[in-house]
């Protein structure tokens, strides 16, 4: 198994408000409405939104309730673009669940939460070299 | 916000159990143990390994129980290679939460859960290109 990920798929309630929601956030899809998935073509790899009970079903795992212990994590360049993309959730309907400030890591974060409860943690971390097409690398 | 994801952390219950069964599929780590958490370079993003009440706490949300409808996707080169995965998986301990086979959607895949009850399904899906670097690219 090479080290990678090609895609994450978000259980979401209703697929057109959840659609709605990403796109508020200036994200575009051009998956036909037909399909009843939506995918998003993110950096090198793939945000998928599909109906909960049909991810669960796909993957051969029951549902459980609320969240399930994954956290999404949008790296920006600095800590007033980790305050806009806050900002924007906001506005977007999202429950800000952590609002912006210092970590205990020494960078700066908040988290947002999508409409279907999926965290979103939007952080400015100085140690994590963000190359021009928004790919990260550790340091050594 | 740019239309990308930076990294995934996944919660888990037992940090060096966690670690060991990705280190069993070929993942690599260079985060020093004192760290308290598992940054593997997944491309060109990071996932991540960490303790799952403390993720949820860092992401302001409560804690739900069992699955909480978020699926990761590894695509594969060929259908063997979906096989292999799957095998090195189940050999790592992993439930096989479905065998390989073919898809409604055409293609071929199974699906892995690890050890912490987060499901990854191996993909074989000829309409997404993936580069050398293990990009994936959606058809246009």
């Amino acid at each position: 198994m090479e080290q990678r990920i090609t895609a994450i798929t978000l259980g979401v309630d209703d697929l057109g408000r959840a659609k709605a929601f990403y796109e508020a956030l200036g994200w575009r899809s051009n998956t036909p409405p037909e399909m009843e998935v939506v995918f998003f073509q993110a950096g090198g790899m793939v945000l998928a939104l599909w109906d909960r009970e049909k991810i669960a079903e796909d993957s051969g795992i029951q549902l459980g309730t609320g969240y399930g212990g994954v956290t999404l994590a949008y790296n920006g360049r600095s800590p007033a673009e980790v305050d806009a993309v806050i900002a924007e959730a906001r506005a977007a309907g999202a429950r800000i669940s952590r609002e912006p400030g210092e970590t205990f890591w020494g960078g700066y974060a908040g988290v947002f939460v999508d409409l279907d409860g999926h965290p979103w943690e939007v952080a400015y971390n100085e140690g994590w070299v963000l190359g021009e097409d928004g790919s990260v690398t550790l340091p050594h």
